[in-house]
Parts: structure tokens; C-alpha cells; sequence
């Protein structure tokens, strides 16, 4: 299986330097895994149940079978729909679906401590707003020194059976990035410190739909060069974008740039699985249907219009992407446009 | 199959604008697509056999059965041992192996005409004396100036049955290496042009190390999320190395830095699959006697100690590699110490 890893549940346990109280937002599998890493470094932590009729199942079971099977509760976690945690919270972690932020803040961010650390581990831009996710948290008062980004390569399923995986938190205050870096760190959970909140958050956004894409091309059966390719060309024009947005460009080259993109764009992503039906004909609301769970990519694909007209950069695989999903667009005509583009000197 | 591409053998012909006489050296499985992309694109090419019987063989098969099996050879493709087409070619294509560039040189650069641009599409780095295969071909006192590179995310076997890809072909005289992407694109191979051959030179030798690398991790287990921590470190190791040595940073960026490392780093590639086998308890010597071809990451990876000392840079996924590769290091204990170095700010 894996030598030299401990596949135990408790695989990260003791690494996690001091301890505190953490509030987890969402029961989500990203939202569930964090709570338990959280909690085998030795922090108390609550995870937000939103009854108390599914926190008293969830903590029956110890486990949550519906969206992180699998993976047993360590003793200091605690399902709760207990608002009274928010309070008390020395850091709260959102891991809810970037459509459900808002409606989850507007509920929930009047009883957050005034002191907590805030932790989006969101991934995507609002539609309507082409907000970030922490700008959408600044919109309910927190100061953004109190706001972070978590993201990276991380498939949950992986990390709650304890393979090794690494993943970025960025925010503008060292001395909260590496409060949360030392508490969620584990013997198999690497966190990096990052000041560049922007480009963590666009990385981890706009990856979707290059993955979206890739999925596509692969279900057109255009093959491993193609992807490569698209791959390539994508990591450029998020770079684009984020730097226009004020992003440090080197963060494309980090875990939750390229990172967190070439983890999406292969293998069992939702994103490129959705990519995949779609080419094999499905219509976007078919192929929808049968996803688990929610596609981010699909919902950030909504804001590429006003974020190319903002920002005025170049994004041909994104627009070719919105196209397909929301015009009615052919995928096969789409990969085609994309791939018969006029060559040209590489880094025009 | 692939809707909207022609997956005939003819699919890249007419798009080539001009023609000129183009000869390969090396039968090899990328030497012959090569060969057939030129030729479908109007050019007249000599593909250069190591015998006037191998050329015998090949010319009567109208395919290379051994190597490239299933690509019929274009009408205007000719194999050949008559190294005057050496004296008379526009181009000359170098596609050996890299550790038998030297020897082919040695017998054939004087047959070479002067004028001619030389094309080496071999990925490596020279074992003894750390020189990229540009660098080995001035050895034999071809101007730098005639000299370019060809390097991208490019199985051979998809490029041959029609599938899309893009390449770069890079040098330091824009004239040649606009004559070459105007020679070699077609409609479903796209050339790009670049100045900065060190870096297209270096990355397309180096992301064979990272892809063995790979291959180690997914063979002990690790998943996906691990893979992608490799890449990222691994291309950050690569633009070290690359920028030491006088690349251009924003190469490793394109299609020859990150779109080859992803492309190796994955599927079929023969570097990944030599990482698997080492990982399953084979020793170097079991696992590339299985191996089809060379497997150009390990010629490269003897390089690795004096590269690290010549040009001063960190390289632990390569170093460690090199250890399990040479010094019976267990590919274990090498990949839990690259998961285990200390948790830090991103771009230390």
C-alpha cells in the first residue's frame, strides 16, 4: 500500500504545534477533513453543523458517511449547531460552496468573535460580483487582516487517509498565516505561508475551468499532447488575470497555481469529469445532474465575461469554455478554435 | 474517435508554406514522425538510416514497423545511407538518443553542409561533460548562430495518427527558426518560436528526472496530491537550474517547461514508468531492461552532482534521485524525506 506513511486516521496527529479552538463552516468533505486535521493537531475544534438534528447524527457516528466516509472522527471533534462556538472561535474556517458563501455569512457572520482568524477554504468568484471569496467575508465587516486563503492541491479523500499532500495559506498578517500553518501542519499535511492572498484565490477560482476544459478535450479524444498544451496555455491565462488583479505572478508557479492545476486538470477531478460528459454530448444540466456535489468551476465560468471586460486580458480557453456551457457553443468547435489559433512566438 | 480532426496520416499536409530539403538522423520513433511531418508539409526529406540495408528495409515497408508501426510513410519521404544528403540538405534534423549524439556527430558532421540549420530534437544533458546537446553540436564547428532546438509536450505516437500537439523550436537567429516552424507546422501541429534555446534545451532534459520521480511516488502509493507537489517543487528546481545556467524564467512557463514536465509526469511517459518499476522493488538494471528505447532521464540524472556544483543551486528532488538511482538509496526513504523538509514560506 503505501510504506513509510501511516494510513491510520490518525496519521497526522502530534505534529500540530500548541493548540486552539477552530470553528469549521460546512460539513462538506473539504470542510469535514480540515475539521479532522484541525483536531489531530490537537486543537478543539466544532464543526457547524446546520441542525441540530444532523450534528447529533453526524456525532453518532462519529464519521461523516455522506460526504467523507470513511474517515473516524478524532476525539476533539465535535459536531455542533451550536452558534456560540463562532463566538469563541480563535479561528473560523469556511468550507462551504462558493454560491452558498454569502447566504452562509449572512447567517452566520453576526455571531463571529471580533478577533478570530478567518480562513476561506473556498475556491471560486462570485458571479455576479467577480468578487474573491475573501472579499466577499470583507463585505460582512471582518477587516481583511483577519482574512486568509487555504488552497492547493488537495483532494480530500486522499489526505483523510493520510497520503502526503502540501497546500498554501496566504493572507496579509504572518503572524495569522503561521498560527494556521502551525495548527493545521501534520506529519503528512505540509502548509506554506504565502502574503498573496489575490493570487492564491485566483489559482485556486480559475483552475476549474481549465480543468472543465481539459475534460473536454480528453472526452473529444484529442489525447495527452493536446492536454499538456491546454494545461500550458491555461497556467498562462490565469497568470494574466491574477496579475492584473494585482496578484504576484510567482504564485502561478506555486502549489496553488500549477499545483493545484495540474491536480484538477487529470484523474478523478469533478471539473474535468464534467468537461468529459459534456463533450460526450450530455447538455450542461444533464451532466450536472449526475455530478456529486457541487462544480466550481461551472459557477466561476459565469464571471469571465465581466472579469475579461474588467481586466481587459486575453482568456480564449475561458471564453471558449463560457461559450460552450452558456451559448449553446459545440465543445467539439471550441478544442478546434483553440488549437487552429495562428502560431506565433511563445510568450506573445 | 475524434470528431473534427482528420486522424488519417496525411492529416498535417499542405499547411507547411514552402519547402525545402530536410534530412533526420535517427530511425527513432520521434526521428520518423519528424521525418513525415515535413514531408506531409511539401518538404523533401532523406530520413538517414544507419545502412543502406535498414534503408532497404524501411523503403520497401513504406513504414518503420519497428519504431513507429501504423504511420505510412508520406511520397516524399526517403530513406537513405547516402550521407551526400547531408551535404545538400536546407535542414538537418539530429533525433538520436542523447548519450549517442557524440558518435553520430563524430561520423557525420563532416559531411554537413555549411549553410545547413541543424535541428537537434534530442532531450538531454551530456553525462560527462554537463553539455546540452546545442552545445555538443558547436563542438563540431557548427556556428551557434545555425543552431536551434526543437522541445514540447510531444508523444510521438499521437503526433503520428494526427492527433493535435504544439512544439517550440527555439535559436538564437529568428530567420531559422521561423523557417523551421513554417517547414514543420501543419494543420494539427502547431510550432512556436523562441530565443532562449538554454531553457527549451534544459527543460526538456530535465522533466525526464522529475518524471521518474513521479513515477517512485505513484509506485509507493502517494496519490495525486503528492504527484502534484512534485511537479510544482519539480518545475521550481528546473528554473533554478535553468535560470543559473542563462535561461529566460518565462520559458519554463511554456509549452517546453511546464507543458512537457506535465505531459512526462504522467500516462505512458517511459521516464514515469522506469519511477514505478524502481518504486516496485526493481533494481536500475531490471527496470531499464524492461524499458522500450532509452530512457533519456537516467543518462541526465548522472549529470545531476556536477550540475548541482557547477551552478550552486538545490535541487533536492533531483539529488535524491540520483541517489536511488546510484548510491542504493531506497526510493522510500527518498521520497519521505522530500515530503518531510521543513514547512516554510512558499518561495524560500
Amino acid at each position: 500500500m503505501t510504506p513509510g506513511l501511516t494510513s491510520s486516521p490518525q496519521a497526522g496527529r502530534g505534529q500540530g504545534e500548541g493548540s486552539a479552538r477552530i470553528a469549521v463552516v460546512g460539513t462538506t468533505s473539504w470542510g469535514t477533513t480540515l475539521a479532522a486535521l484541525f483536531a489531530r493537531g490537537g486543537s478543539n475544534v466544532a464543526l457547524m453543523a446546520r441542525s441540530v438534528a444532523e450534528a447529533d447524527t453526524l456525532n453518532a457516528a462519529r464519521e461523516n458517511t455522506r460526504h467523507r466516509p470513511g474517515l473516524r472522527f478524532p476525539d476533539l471533534l465535535t459536531v455542533t449547531a451550536d452558534n456560540e462556538n463562532l463566538a469563541t472561535a480563535d479561528v473560523i474556517v469556511l468550507a462551504v460552496p462558493s454560491a452558498a458563501l454569502r447566504t452562509n455569512l449572512t447567517r452566520l457572520a453576526p455571531a463571529f468573535s471580533h478577533e478570530a482568524t478567518i480562513v476561506s477554504a473556498t475556491k471560486g468568484i462570485e458571479t455576479d460580483t467577480c468578487l474573491r471569496m475573501s472579499q466577499v467575508i470583507e463585505v460582512f465587516g471582518v477587516e481583511p487582516a483577519r482574512i486568509l486563503a487555504l488552497s492547493g492541491p488537495n483532494f480530500a479523500g486522499e489526505i483523510a487517509s493520510g497520503l502526503p499532500a502540501a497546500t498554501v495559506v496566504a493572507g496579509v498578517d504572518p503572524t495569522r498565516t503561521r498560527q494556521v500553518q502551525s495548527l493545521l501542519s501534520g506529519t503528512t499535511f505540509r502548509v506554506y505561508t504565502s502574503d498573496d492572498i489575490t493570487g492564491v484565490e485566483v489559482g485556486g477560482a480559475l483552475k476549474n475551468l481549465i480543468a472543465i476544459a481539459c475534460g473536454m478535450s480528453d472526452g473529444l479524444g484529442y489525447g495527452e499532447n493536446a492536454r499538456a498544451a491546454l494545461i500550458t496555455r491555461g497556467l498562462a491565462e490565469i497568470s494574466r488575470l491574477g496579475t492584473a488583479m494585482g496578484a504576484k505572478p510567482l504564485t502561478f508557479l506555486g502549489l496553488a497555481g500549477i499545483g493545484d492545476l495540474v491536480l484538477s486538470c487529470q484523474g478523478a477531478s469533478r471539473n474535468r469529469r464534467l468537461g468529459l460528459a459534456i463533450a460526450q454530448e450530455s447538455s450542461l444540466e444533464e451532466a450536472l445532474a449526475v455530478s456529486e456535489g457541487v462544480v466550481e468551476g461551472v459557477v466561476t465560468a459565469r464571471a469571465i465575461p465581466q472579469l475579461v471586460g474588467k481586466y481587459d486580458v486575453a482568456m480564449p480557453i475561458c471564453e471558449g469554455l463560457h461559450a460552450v456551457l452558456f451559448e449553446d457553443k459545440p465543445a467539439v468547435e471550441a478544442v478546434r478554435e483553440l488549437m487552429a489559433r495562428a502560431a506565433r512566438p511563445e510568450q506573445d
